[in-house]
């Protein structure tokens, strides 16, 4: 008799993203679909860089030929991106970071879950709250967890609030956790760490041989030249940190697919017998047998944001999401919202009016304005209160966007 | 302290093809690699099909202009390639599968190792032996195995041989298993199920409340009219099968990465307290949450492959690789060899001479032939004493290397 994994029926509804989909269906149904402004799921909308789109042309011409075509590429991605990845974002920068060590993959969502294949179940975990659900979920679904409690938390977790109390900066955790989620520039609070506050969690991770996930999904949307774009800008990282980083929201690749994670060498796990294990070699056999690398196509296209015109191309599309972003922030705080994020991150996390919980204002927002965000409460118990906004959409619509708020 | 998943430390030796690679290298250092004719992996050879690459070529331009660009796709895939799948390979062939049945995604290893994600630990799982390495290396990676014992197999699995013993008809498990891997046309050995023989399968597994995994990522290569292509063409099947497809071998997308799984919506396992839950919900649950759907280029390029062109286009790569199946069969049967497979399938499975084991004829024929195949140990116990070769490669190249084996 088949039995399924019953830690998916611990899961609570559904994950985030459908649920907002769902209620803007109802919406949609019952008013003027073409006027709704979607600021919610963290999408971008801008055409693909022509270097890019030059580039995967070019892959395509190749794979019509004998001589030119590919058949299965590397599991681990193919070497000159990988290269072009660890000379343009860890090398120049500063960062020991090998093109061996750089694992490409087609998103961060599958790789910041699959990575815990090659951990054990019995490591206690800590994720921020509020936090990118996947994170979470994840855990439940491997069994990393207990139930659902009817504060919306998971036994078993250990959640670290950021919200105005601590000024957004997650405070260590006073016992020892073995794993620990950390995302900066933050989703969905566009909040930020120094070097010096990540010098912390480093120090901690590496006293209590603990392990960071540290997600750099947005590190392109920096804008301060203090903050780190690496955990390993920090002294011991490569001891203790994974990093996960993505094309999808600097070069625009949400629907062409392209993400990597970096393992560095040095890092270890601890085998019940407490001898240490090479973290690397684990994902290199997982992601051996699991899967089967990124489209060549693809992968070329991801080496051409590392070239001249693509450089410059990028940086106009991290330029034109943050002129939206700083629209918003002005809008919404002249209109009396108390606003957060938004300065080196594409999104603004703002606190919802008095007395409306999070999902109450999603569906006024949605109802009054016709504009679609995020309830910070889907992000977790320290969400409630907070809703995100995305400034990835045209610049028409933002400004329509916040006029529609403002009127309200 | 941050524990390793301890079930990888009981993963033997490397995966297979990483092994024959290294093994490859060591003998290109020190002949002509140019020489070096590649029948081992079962990777394709000839170009895309041309409606793929326009297909691709007209997604790229949409990519490049804000009305045409397309962010994050669904999970699940769009629509439209699901509705073409449901109608092409299922619906026009009498097996009633919806498009909502139909997952896409980026690649059949990746999906025939992910759907352990949904069912629970405790189950009872056989596979054929030999087999492709991906279906128990995933098993033990979750810890649905023992340790591997002296003769290489692993303890808590069930092991069904295929080989002329059996005439490569797996047998029926005398006990119960919860699970089963079935993959027809068989990898490596080339063999085939009747509708009959399948029949027996389909009414075990409803009868014992077992699931079967069909992967028929080979089934376009199927000549004979009476052999099935879908197991869903036989009844029953619905209630206990999910079926795994690709595009890859059909239309030659190992490097672009395309394929899909089938999980009816009236399929289910069991919960602890006996109840029954819907596999649909669970794995639509799992996508949703650590995937992000595949490249929306890359869907319109397997969308091609059901236009008109995109038909004949695939159905002459299967001529083409079917031919050069037939060339090997009958040069390799007037060498003196015993010849199996390669009548419904891409591969030709040999029997070594004797007092070699695989490996040995794996190294003899890298260095007497400069050729590369597969030793069939490398799949399994049962696999010991056969060789795989694979029939994906240019006509020069198999003519070259059959001239070669001939004469050693």
């Amino acid at each position: 008799m088949v039995k399924v994994n019953e830690n998916y029926l611990k899961l609570k509804a559904g994950y985030l993203f459908p649920e907002i989909a769902k209620r803007v269906n109802l919406h949609q149904a019952k008013s003027n679909p073409t006027t709704l402004i979607k600021l919610g799921i963290g999408d971008v909308t801008e055409p693909l860089p022509s270097a890019c789109i030059n580039a995967m042309q070019k892959a395509l011409n190749e794979m019509s030929t004998i001589e030119g075509f590919k058949g299965y590429g590397p599991e681990q991605g193919y070497i000159w991106l990988r290269n072009k990845i660890a000379e343009n974002e860890y090398i120049s920068k500063g960062c020991q970071i090998s093109a061996e060590e750089i694992f490409v993959s087609d998103g961060s969502k599958c790789d910041s879950s699959n990575i815990l294949d090659i951990l054990g179940n019995d490591n206690s975990i800590a994720v921020t709250d509020p936090v990118y659900p996947v994170y979470v979920d994840s855990n439940v679904m491997t069994g990393r967890t207990g139930f659902s409690l009817s504060n919306g938390s998971y036994e078993g977790l250990t959640y670290i609030p950021i919200n105005e109390d601590n000024n957004f900066k997650p405070r260590i955790p006073e016992g020892k956790v073995d794993i620990i989620y950390l995302c900066f520039p933050n989703n969905p609070t566009g909040a930020t760490v120094s070097k010096d506050e990540l010098k912390c969690w480093v120090d901690y991770a590496n006293q209590n041989s603990a392990l960071i996930f540290f997600d750099a999904a947005y590190e392109a949307f920096i804008q301060d030249k203090n903050i780190p774009h690496s955990i390993y800008e920090i002294e011991g990282a490569k001891n203790c940190a994974i990093e996960f980083r993505s094309f999808s929201k600097n070069a625009g690749f949400t629907g062409v697919r392209c993400a990597y994670t970096v393992i560095p060498k040095s890092l270890t796990g601890n085998n019940l017998n407490g001898e240490k294990i090479n973290l690397w070699s684990l994902w290199n056999r997982r992601q051996s047998t699991k899967f089967n690398g990124v489209s060549y196509i693809v992968q070329r296209g991801a080496e051409a944001v590392y070239s001249d015109q693509g450089k410059i191309e990028v940086s106009k599309l991290i330029d034109f999401y943050m002129n939206n972003a700083s629209i918003m922030r002005n809008k919404l705080t002249q209109a009396g919202f108390k606003v957060f994020g938004g300065l080196n991150a594409p999104y603004i996390w703002i606190k919802v009016p008095d007395k409306m919980s999070s999902w109450d204002f999603f569906d006024y927002l949605l109802d009054k304005a016709n504009v679609v965000g995020t309830p910070g409460s889907g992000f977790g118990l320290a969400g409630e209160g907070y809703f995100r906004l995305s400034a990835f959409n045209s610049l028409s619509n933002v400004n329509d966007a916040m006029e529609r708020i403002i009127k309200i």
